[in-house]
């Protein structure tokens, strides 16, 4: 638990629990050709980061054994938590769960309880070796229901392998959110002002040297033609979250600006 | 060039031009924090698909030096090409340049020529040290024009480093794209049918098994109310690929569907 790096680790004080840390893995061609928008990282990052464990990163990889088995052995040692989404359905090109079983070195085959919940849920008739083919697991994993289609997901120990249709994968994270362990909470802080990011550089750096238990991130926009900045400030710590803000409250108006907030 | 997995390099006949294969990493806290939408993975995918370079893996990952510098040097010895976005702008979180310069074991500091376009571009009184911030970059690199704020990219070797704001990023590509070298074209074909993945799939992967220089990916949907699949067909070889994609309306009708396309 909490490998995270030095930067992030800084916003915990010694007192408060260590940073859980988890890393996202998007399985599937049709994010890297270009033809679908990822609708599931966006998801997950808030839905993590609401439960005080802290996204370190994702990475989106192809459906290919190789690749899923390497990005699953690197990023299960590195962080607490890893949730791959896609690649287990019932085609030729849904190898999630197999290349799983291989990164963790077991056996892969029919699970008895992921096979009753798909007969209990398909007329007899339809009940075809593709379907079935859908629950198939690596040895020794938990289920997690899917209330929508039935066909499970499964977490064998850290590793969460979640459906890549974002109305089923929504669901399930949120049946099994209440397993997850989180950190305490990452608060934040988002102020706003239409002033350039190369303005407000000097004193800003300033103010994250004084502060390091808050990290402060500085976010260029243009809107209705103006260029602005929106600077995010986060930490576990609200007294200190709340000193920043006030800093860069401060910051902004020295600058002739007006400092706005959601 | 050309060190695709098995399964994308038999989407290539031996009398066709290598694959060409790309790397993507997204720099920023912002997009694993949930507070935005990454906008420029998409974007990227679908250009380099369009010059026939292959997208195969994407990174998302933290304003966090170790993760830049490893994450650029596994890739840049694994693709052709890598691309990476954000964490090039004037404030205190951007580290990309930096890190990049320690990813190559180059020396970092004020570029003459990057120096030259920003006091050209800024009014004298307006150009700051944190201006002037962004005119730093590892030595040796060549400069990737900026149609819109002036503050340049750069290349070095085959990493290629771009700002994070798509429409700056996007600007920046737009330029860049002739400098790339892509193999052959790859196209695309989409068939849907308002039939369910488990109920294509057996005869899929026999279709599939028979056509191994077309990648068929294979994607359920849900649309009023109704379940479906995309499949979506992929090859460098035209006739392979119209071959497949009469096969799949032959498989649909064969199930009592009905084939759209786009």
């Amino acid at each position: 638990m909490g490998r995270c790096p030095a930067r992030l680790c800084s916003m915990s004080k010694p007192s408060e629990k260590p940073a859980v840390t988890a890393a996202v893995i998007i399985i599937g061609n049709e994010v890297l050709s270009g033809r679908t928008q990822d609708a599931n990282l966006q998801f997950l990052a808030t839905g993590l980061n609401e439960i005080g464990v802290r996204l370190m990163e994702a990475r989106i990889i192809a459906d290919v054994e190789a690749e899923i088995v390497a990005a699953v052995n690197e990023l299960r040692a590195k962080h607490d938590y890893v949730f791959t989404t896609g690649g287990i359905g019932p085609t030729h090109d849904d190898i999630t769960s197999a290349s799983v079983a291989k990164a963790f070195g077991r056996a892969f085959g029919r699970n008895a309880e992921a096979e009753a919940l798909l007969r209990s849920h398909y007329k007899p008739q339809d009940v075809t070796e593709s379907r079935l083919a859908m629950a198939n697991t690596p040895d020794g994993v938990t289920l997690l229901e899917n209330p929508v289609s039935k066909a499970p997901g499964f977490q064998i120990e850290n590793v969460f392998v979640l459906p890549g249709v974002p109305m089923i994968m929504q669901a399930m994270f949120g049946g099994l959110k209440h397993i997850l362990v989180g950190g305490d909470p990452i608060l934040s802080k988002t102020i706003t002002a239409f002033i350039p990011e190369s303005v407000v550089a000097k004193p800003l750096g300033e103010l994250q040297e004084k502060h390091p238990s808050v990290e402060i991130g500085s976010y260029p926009f243009f809107r209705g033609g103006k260029l602005g900045t929106s600077l995010v400030s986060r930490s576990t710590d609200a007294a200190a979250l709340e000193t920043v803000a006030e800093g860069i409250r401060a910051l902004i108006r020295g600058l002739g600006g007006e400092p706005a907030e959601d």
